[in-house]
């Protein structure tokens, strides 16, 4: 019965794992609006005219989800990333520049399901619109860096190259060259080799010769100053090249870690909107395609809504943060739920009074469950192990009587009686121990 | 150009708006956490054979938007609500009972558009799977409760029926009757008034007589002592009455706050799903829609999935409850930003140690922006101010020489000298103030 699946592709989660999510998501959103980001929401569908002839060929014969409305004659389509329903949010509004806004949220795109590959994923975007300076895009790499560190991740590289760099290099190789296509075969590089990739540009027509001059540019990788002393020494380099160069220097000087930092002439990022500095970040220690990454793409909104604003943003995917995180240890799914006590009634005669102290420990933001299956202590107190919950309120006869409940507390594998009176405090004081 | 508008009925959040509602859904969702209900997700895609014949017609032949996938042959549907998923999600997967789930996200329903009626609107759901008890239904009426007391409303009514008790008063009246097309009809009593709701039974063939004692059983709005005495004094009161108003009873006793709740037997809820409770939240003092509701629904997991699982559960409109929030006078709306610091840099040759102190404040927590534009410090502090930020930390010649910042706090329009090693824990006191 395929109806008990989700669709291919697409995904379930259990509080198990949306525990795990909702706390990446938390970091990163708490990293975001620490920089200065504040959060906006659009639809998840957009007009199909909206996103047609955006993101590339790829993107609309293979990946992009569209359909006619059942109810109307109009095209829909979801959305494919964050950065196209930027630019048309930002068409009938303005806020003072730099607008620097977040948005965390599902994108769909249809590829072959595979590791790492859903087809609808989650990314958290940062993007500042309105600043041609280089400033901006330090400050949209240095946001990345921290959000990652904040996650727990201390073992990563954001590699870095520029667009513009790579046309005043090709333009010097190819005349009238299809960049973009030479773009997205090189894209591949990590995933079909080398060879693969120059099958790909044999393909487009480039000569053996041309092949070899472009492979000789993307081998760079390395710091600034290597990147500087290599384009010296080849013969492309000129004015153009040295004024890109200085560019990147400026964003340099404002990183907030180095070390973290590559320049690599085989980055190029997949989408054709890029204009300017492009990153990618790669999580060390696990073979596993990049968890993010961003650009400067100065004409998009000019082409969408016909207003000057250049930008400059970047995305985490929270799928491979979680998958990658999951894989390092970072994190270990053992938390299966979020309440925190049980509490277990001995005796129905006081079923009523259990369900008030139930209610007390709610209103005091202390997460609570009680029996709703008039069972026996034994089944209560099964239902709660199993459950997870680490602590147990014991409340029967005698405690009644006595004003007391008895406490046990899983993790620590301790019991004690406390008067009614100061239950909330000490469960308070446990859970914050 | 229609590409410029987000799709019709569809809507953009700004950041003054995302603000009010980020905060609605976490009250929402510390409350459900409280009373032990757990986080999960499903995708916004279902096949269409899971949603198909699940909602009733109006659904399936006006509201569902389904579509066939432009890269295969399979049909989807954007979800209509939260249940059907939870109950797909089951199918597969096993959990201690009661399962008790929070889910809270956007569904789509085709709607006219209008005032409160959205075609992408968000719901936050919790159900409780595994119990057929009463105390069950008492805890999804009480999350409701408290989670409308924490947003900040007060006065409010939660009107209760039973689909059972309707069953039985009903099959009295007609003789294998379409209830579901009476339920619909009498759905819309606030919609259409009482002559359209005549109209629309009498379309169904039924007399006037029959139209008139169904009336006389809709009309009752009162505590349940008064339904009591009410169903006793009509011809239809037997054992099978008797025993439902007990169930509703013992509800009734759980509730946590009486004065909020009415039975009313014209309240039935559109959906073919509910076997039993059935309930509405209507927030006074405003003209408007219900902003919640739920019920039991014993049957459709079995229907669906095949399990034998009787489940309850509540569901609350996050946009309707900002709405009428926003109505009420609950919400302002007048928080712009999630910044709270703009550092002015007086002289460019300083803008390094301005940035570094920026990440100081933002690595400490405290949201900061900094000049992305080489704009000078009178256009420096205009942003700050029409940006809404309420701190400003200024920096020049003066202050690096003396190792000091001078602060200005825009909401009590003070300003102040701090020496640079008090500055974050100054701002803190300020915002914490």
């Amino acid at each position: 019965m395929k109806v008990l699946n989700p669709p291919k592709g697409f995904r379930d989660f259990t509080p198990e794992e949306m525990i795990v999510r909702k706390k990446v998501i938390a970091l990163i959103e708490e990293t975001y609006i620490s920089y200065g980001f504040d959060p906006i929401e659009t639809p998840v569908l957009e007009y199909w005219d909206l996103l047609k002839g955006k993101y590339g060929e790829e993107a609309e014969t293979k990946l992009i989800y569209y359909f006619k409305d059942p109810w109307s004659e109009k095209w829909y389509a979801l959305r494919y990333d964050l950065t196209v329903p930027l630019a048309r949010f930002l068409a009938k509004r303005s806020f003072p520049l730099p607008f620097k806004r977040y948005h965390i949220g599902r994108v769909w795109r249809h590829d072959r399901p595979q590791r790492a590959r859903y087809r609808e994923f989650w990314q958290a975007d940062a993007d500042i619109v309105g600043s041609i300076y280089p400033e901006s895009d330090a400050e949209v790499i240095n946001v990345t860096i921290s959000a990652l560190r904040k996650i727990g991740f201390n073992d990563f590289k954001i590699l870095i190259n520029d667009r513009k760099l790579m046309e005043t290099l090709l333009g010097q190789i190819i005349k009238n060259g299809d960049f973009f296509s030479i773009y997205r075969a090189v894209d591949k590089l990590d995933k079909i080799g080398k060879e693969g990739v120059v099958e790909e540009l044999k393909r487009l027509g480039l000569s053996q010769e041309i092949i070899e001059k472009i492979f000789g540019i993307i081998r760079f990788k390395g710091d600034l100053d290597s990147l500087k002393d290599f384009l010296e020494e080849t013969p492309y380099y000129n004015e153009e090249v040295k004024e890109i160069i200085d560019r990147l220097e400026e964003i340099d000087e404002l990183l907030i870690d180095k070390n973290k930092i590559e320049y690599s002439l085989s980055l190029v990022r997949g989408l054709d909107y890029y204009t300017g500095p492009v990153w990618e970040v790669k999580i060390s220690n696990v073979e596993f395609p990049s968890v993010g990454g961003g650009g400067r793409y100065d004409n998009l909104l000019k082409i969408i809504i016909g207003k000057d604003l250049p930008a400059t943003g970047t995305s985490l995917g929270i799928d491979r943060l979680v998958d990658a995180g999951r894989e390092l240890g970072l994190f270990n799914f053992d938390e299966k739920t979020l309440t925190k006590v049980a509490v277990l009634c001995m005796d129905r005669r006081f079923y009523k009074d259990c369900w008030q102290i139930t209610n007390e420990l709610r209103s005091n933001n202390i997460s609570a469950v009680i029996d709703l299956m008039r069972r026996k202590f034994d089944k209560q107190r099964e239902y709660a192990n199993k459950k997870g919950v680490r602590i147990l309120v014991i409340l029967g006869e005698k405690e009644f009587k006595e004003g007391k409940a008895t406490i046990v507390d899983r993790e620590l594998n301790e019991r004690m009686e406390v008067p009614l009176s100061q239950l909330i405090t000490m469960i308070k004081d446990i859970l914050s121990s």
